[in-house]
């Protein structure tokens, strides 16, 4: 094994730090956020650091850079109050990674990269067509991060669109029976395969699969 | 596809609602924390909601749920203001969700499961031994998130135990080759399939796969 204290890290070059501590952290849940302005200007990007707060009421964080290098994403957001989360298919997974290009504010990356944007639940902001798993979310708090600058956005799941087929009795959604992805580092993308549920562990009994 | 409003959500049961909202986030980063008390009680107990929040300095989120549901590792970090967090590779995933029951205080979910502390790089707080990717982190902030009482708690890295020979030249890590995994929902864990690296992306270029 290796070791690495802090003096280790500051060391290292620029993007080999990065890259390095953007894996770390493991797999991560990658989806594109769907957003428009007051001008009906649509704006795609992708994010992975979307992370799960809370199921009753069903609240969603995610992480966003600095304002100055992600600004269009949490205008949008802030001006209209609503955006959509859509999974990544490993059908379409090139294009969804060309969205974190730097395109201007007045680019769609729907256009650019070619996908279609699609308006359902009465949610002004756009939904990927292409993606089979998604939902729409009401903005509920901006909770900005001073140590670094960024902003944790947490939303409130306001509608979902999903196929029905891939959600188990219990309420579990297969997320590999629609090929959704997720990611490593700045720029790895994987699918999954399913090794195993467990039941709800308690002290002093073995653990169990669900069948 | 299936379409879901408000209303729709709010009618569901309590456990398939459950079910069904964690698994709607996509696939999540999870590892296990360790932490220790003023009295050198190890603990150990496995999170899903690991968000990478910025490489330079090296931060790391975690979403703590209310304190009266998840008291003793909160408690830990505020106590000795270091952690651990080790990547779950397959061969340890049962050990690893059976950390998830409610031992009581003076219990080791170590010794429970049958996982084994290390104590390396001058952390007092343990290690997973088991685990082929793992690093110290010292508290720097913990923001309470009022819409439900959950908490983010935000540490900086401190020091890195890695496997060397799965580290690429440009500090990408391949973390399939130690076989970490990912979970989706409350009790679903799964391997990875490495698609593909797509270089830095930019307007008008094609996306390209790194090589």
């Amino acid at each position: 094994m290796a070791f690495y204290n802090t003096e280790d890290m500051d060391r290292w070059e620029r993007f080999y730090r990065a890259n390095f501590i953007n894996s770390l952290t493991g797999f991560k849940s990658v989806s594109l956020i769907g957003t428009t302005n007051a001008n009906g200007q649509n704006n795609l990007g992708i994010f992975s650091s979307i992370v799960h707060l809370g199921s009753n009421p069903p609240l969603i964080g995610y992480i966003n850079r600095p304002i100055e290098s992600a600004a269009h994403t949490l205008e949008n957001i802030q001006s209209t109050g609503v955006y959509t989360i859509n999974h990544i298919q490993s059908q379409f997974v090139q294009q969804a990674h060309q969205t974190s290009a730097k395109y201007s504010k007045e680019i769609s990356e729907f256009e650019e990269v070619g996908l279609t944007p699609e308006f359902e639940l009465n949610c002004i902001a756009p939904f990927v067509r292409e993606s089979d798993i998604k939902y729409a979310l009401s903005l509920e708090e901006i909770i900005p991060i001073q140590l670094n600058r960024t902003f944790l956005v947490i939303g409130k799941i306001t509608g979902i669109i999903i196929h029905q087929d891939i959600v188990s009795d219990d309420g579990f959604i297969h997320l590999e029976k629609a090929n959704s992805i997720c990611s490593n580092g700045i720029d790895a993308y994987y699918n999954t395969d399913f090794i195993d549920r467990f039941e709800y562990a308690k002290p002093g009994k073995p653990t169990q699969i669900i069948k």
